[in-house]
Parts: structure tokens; C-alpha cells; sequence
């Protein structure tokens, strides 16, 4: 039979059918890369294509002032952004509209065309969460934006449509449901405890021990109880930090060196799966208060939302996080 | 700029950025069915393989008792299933667990192995909407059941595993999120108004105009305002019916009928997508209340659900609904 999860932070459930008899080393598949080329002539992230993207916003230099490590710029399909004036209309009772003021950037990891922060050095990794870090802080300011959203698509099935290493942030002027669930769930716990929700969901995970990969001094890395897809992976600060852009620079490179040893075990492990990772953050109108904790999820997409998903919200796993926890420490270095 | 909509079903936003210049028909992709099979002897859900799946539990019929037209048997790789017992299971204050009771079926909906219900008679698409009608019937007299999810999964982007036709129905033990909230937001619009939200919208549509398709004598066909996804299309009763175990057996040839031609539309203008639906209806435990109105949502997968809809769970969508709208207007019959 299988069982049922609930996810303490939304209060939604996950299924675990774990029927179909699937191991760990069943997702394995091989990897083909076939061509490892640093350069693209065509790519409008590779370096000689620069004027191919909107003006930068920053660019972090490597050597001569021509070569750079890591550059940011505005997305050019960008999702929400600056021209036009916030408006709202509404026809009829049902037809709420809004203007799609925000912001929408793209951090462009290295200048290299065939990458990955796996494969990258800590010190590379440090530049582009220091970019992104960057990027929260200054969007923060602007009081329109209601939710940070943060986040990397890696591969075709995960949504990239630029193979080139790029993270992306964005500025929303509404605050999503799904953001405003996790914050109120972890609201009412601090309410109930006078504690932070996801600092106890941290050591408790720490407690039970069989889902946690490793940890370093201030972060650790686990596989959620309620797993929504296999492999699912959490990092997350072990100190109270209710946003990614209240790290401390100084901490920046011990949390690259986790996320780049996490993104190596998966590769390993997976034979370099497409994956989403998301860094949530408190709505910045309530980042100041310790109810949340900010952490990254990286949700490998070896499976596909179907209708199931879709229709309910529920996601079907179909291996026991502690399993999968199992077979990664293998792949730990 | 992109403009933000607010869906009035879940009060959650999209975001329809149309930047990247993409008309209705660069949808369109060439169909290549190379091979158009009705048999395919490895196939569990061909005729002559009966044996490979469990035990049936409907069967409809057609001429000699060995020929059949619509099969429903218990789905083999079940996400929940009726063997075990109930049980809940809370470990420290976080890991809350229960046991996957439930059900989880498959229509099969043709003995053709390749076939689709845009491609089917109106007769056939009755047949299979009825055993969906009978089963949904029957999963609610569980009292265990608090969800029913009925679905189908069509073409390898939209999680298809099995290429012959065939839906899905799943009974859970628990209400997910998502049902909930559409049925609190339904639930919250009664108090105010004494009115179903959904008949109050559909009446807006309607009145709109530019993103009905067509309607017959008691359905209406439309794209919604705030449409996730490229295509995303409704198909609602212009009548009070909050879940789809209601619907009189007399009314489902025009239902049939009403799907059947929006498919039809739908694989015409797109070239045979991959494509979700879902038909959604109030919890069984509150179906007999009208603030719900059960419909049909069909959810094209032209697109990637990427980071930023896992990561905030407002999708972006590239195409404005009425645009959408009117170009399917050409492949209507």
C-alpha cells in the first residue's frame, strides 16, 4: 500500500507509491554529452555577444576589464517589467487586471557555454550567489514588488530554453498563493510556539537522521519527509534568517560550497538530471520578522506533472525519501 | 508590458506576457502519426490482453459478449489503493503520515490502440463519459473517499505512459489544498451573494463574449480570463450542478458531444497536443450544497511548467485567452 505525507510547511499532502518497484539506481541514466564546447557563436550569453542581451546590471570582471565571471541582465522575454505605470482594472466582478510592473533578471553564471555549478569551483559558485544575493537586495527596495522569487532551470524538461548556466530572478507586484501559504502556515506556527517553524522542521529532520545528506557549519542539506518528486533536496540555514538577503557576504562561500557538492551528488547519482531549485524567502514586507526561514528545494525532474498533479495538487513520488537519502551518500564527496 | 490576471476560481494570479511575439498559430505543429495501429499486441489494454490487467470492473458491451467498448479496471501501478488499513501514524510534531486508502481506476476508453475521443463518434465519447459517470457514483459511497480526481494524461508531455486511450479516476483519503481553496473561494462568494461563483462567471463569459468558443442547449465551451496555460479551455453547465456524479444520464450525448467537437477543435488548431484535462466538482462530502459547479478544465501542455510556477505557482502564459479564442474559431465544426 502506499502511504500519504503531509508537507509541514504548506499543510498539503504528497503520495508515496512506491508499487511500481522502482530502486534508487533505476533513475540513473546515462550520461551523453557529447559535445563540451566552452563557446557558441550563436549563444547571446557567450562573451563577444554582449550587445545580443538588454544592458547589463552588473557585471563582476575576471583579469582584463574586457573578460567578466559573471554578469546580470535584464531577461529580454521578461515576464514583468519596468515601462508602463502600475494600473489595476476590473470589468465586470470577475475580471481583475494589473499591469505587469516588476522586475525580471538573468544572472549569467559563467562565460562559459558548456557548464554547470557542479562542475564549477566554490569560488566560482560564491560569484553567482553573490549576484543573486546582490540582485534581492536592490529589488527589495522597490516597494512595489511583493515576492522575490529566485530560481535556475536546468535542462529541457525542467523549462530552459538557453543551455548556457543562468539563474533568474523576479519581481512580483502580487504576493503568489503559494508564497503567502507557506508564510501564514509558518505564522500560525510561531503563534501556537513562539518558534520558527522551519528551524524546528530542521532539527527534527537533523534528529531522525535518515534523510539528511550532510551537513556543514551553518547549513544542511536533507530530503524533505514529504518528498514531491524523487530526489527532491532541501538546503537550509541551521540560524534564524527569514531571507536569502540577509546572509552575510562572508557565509556566501560555505553555502557555495554546499550547494556545489549537492548539485555534484545529484549529477552523480543521476547522470545529470534536469532540475528546477527555487530559493524561497519571506515576502519582503515580513522579512524582518523570524517566523520563516529562507532555503533552496531542487526538484529533479525525472518524472512529469500530469493530470493527476494538475487536478489536485497533490504530487505522486513514487520512492521513500529515506531511500533516495540512502543512495545519495554514496555519491557524497 | 505583461498584464497580470486574477483567477477568479482560486483568487491566485497569472501572468500573460505576450513580448515574445508568438501568434495563435506558431502553436500549430505538423502531425506525423506514422504508424496509426488499432492493435498492438505488447499493449495490457488491447483485446486479447485482458488477462494483463487486474480484474475488470466494468465492461460495456459491444456486439458478441467477448468484444467490448469501454473497460474499467483498477489502475495496476495504483497511486492509493483498498488493500491495507487506515491508519494515521505522527512521528515528533512534523511527520504526519497515513495509509494510502483510497481507489484508482482506468477507463479504458476504446478496444483501438490508436485512437483519440476527438477522433471518436459522439456515441463512443458517451460510452466512456458514462462509465466515468458510474464509477464516480460509486467511489462516493466510500465513506473514506474525500476526493474524487478524475483525469486523463494525453501524449508523453502531458505524463502518458500508455499510448491507448485511456482516463483516470482517483479516490483519496484526504481533500488536497487546491480542491479546497477553489471550494472555500466558491463557498466565500455564496455567503456574500447567494449565488454560485461558477454560474455568476460563466454568465460573465458569456456576456464577454470573446473567449466563448460555442455553447450548445446546456454547456458552454470558453477560454478563461485568466488562462494558465496557451489554450486552456473550460467546458462548464449553464445549469446548477456542483459535481459531475449529477449529471443525468440524458444529458451526457451532449456532453459527449460538446467534448468531442472541442477536442476535435482543439487538435486541429494545435496538431494533435499533448494535453491534460480535468473534470473538477465539489467534495463529496458537500456536493449536495450549489456553491460549486462542476467543469472541465483542458490544459494543453505546449509549455514547460518551469521554476518560477514551481517555485511561486503563477503560471506564465504567452498568449492572451481571447486571441486564443478567436483563432480556434476557425477549426470549429
Amino acid at each position: 500500500m502506499s502511504i500519504l505525507r503531509q508537507d509541514p510547511t504548506t499543510k498539503d499532502w504528497v503520495i508515496i507509491a512506491t508499487d511500481r518497484g522502482k530502486r534508487p539506481d533505476d533513475f540513473q541514466k546515462t550520461i551523453v554529452e557529447s559535445t563540451f564546447a566552452t563557446y557558441d557563436a550563436e549563444c547571446p550569453f557567450c562573451p563577444g555577444q554582449e550587445h545580443l542581451t538588454p544592458p547589463e546590471i552588473i557585471r563582476y570582471p575576471h583579469g582584463s576589464h574586457l573578460d567578466w565571471r559573471v554578469r546580470v541582465v535584464p531577461n529580454k522575454y521578461a515576464a514583468v517589467g519596468l515601462n508602463g505605470k502600475p494600473y489595476r482594472k476590473e470589468t465586470g466582478h470577475f475580471f481583475r487586471e494589473m499591469g505587469g510592473v516588476g522586475h525580471h533578471e538573468v544572472i549569467i553564471e559563467t562565460p562559459q557555454h558548456h557548464q554547470s555549478l557542479s562542475r564549477m569551483t566554490t569560488n566560482e559558485v560564491e560569484a553567482v550567489l553573490l549576484a543573486c544575493h546582490e540582485r534581492y537586495c536592490a529589488l527589495k527596495q522597490d516597494p512595489q514588488v511583493k515576492s522575490i522569487v529566485l530560481f535556475k532551470n536546468h535542462g529541457e524538461r525542467a523549462g530552459t530554453s538557453l543551455i548556457h548556466p543562468h539563474s533568474q530572478i523576479v519581481g512580483t507586484p502580487v504576493a503568489p498563493l503559494l508564497v503567502r501559504k507557506k508564510y501564514e502556515v509558518a505564522m500560525s506556527h510561531f503563534d501556537d510556539t513562539g518558534r520558527c517553524l522551519y528551524r524546528d522542521l530542521v532539527d527534527e529532520e537533523r534528529l531522525a537522521k535518515v534523510r539528511v545528506l550532510f551537513e556543514s557549519t551553518r547549513f544542511v542539506v536533507f530530503h524533505p519527509f514529504a518528498s514531491r518528486v524523487p530526489f527532491e533536496t532541501w538546503i537550509a540555514p541551521k540560524y534564524e534568517e527569514p531571507a536569502f538577503g540577509h546572509v552575510e557576504h562572508r557565509h556566501l562561500a560555505e553555502l557555495a560550497d554546499v550547494l556545489r557538492r549537492t548539485l555534484k551528488a545529484l549529477d552523480d547519482a543521476l547522470g545529470n538530471p534536469d532540475f528546477n531549485y527555487i530559493i524561497h524567502s519571506a515576502p519582503p514586507e515580513d522579512d524582518t520578522k523570524h517566523y520563516f526561514l529562507w532555503h533552496i528545494q531542487i526538484l529533479p525532474r525525472l518524472t512529469t506533472i500530469a493530470g493527476f498533479e494538475l487536478g489536485s495538487g497533490i504530487f505522486i513520488n513514487t520512492i521513500l525519501p529515506e531511500d533516495a537519502a540512502a543512495h545519495m551518500k554514496n555519491y557524497l564527496q
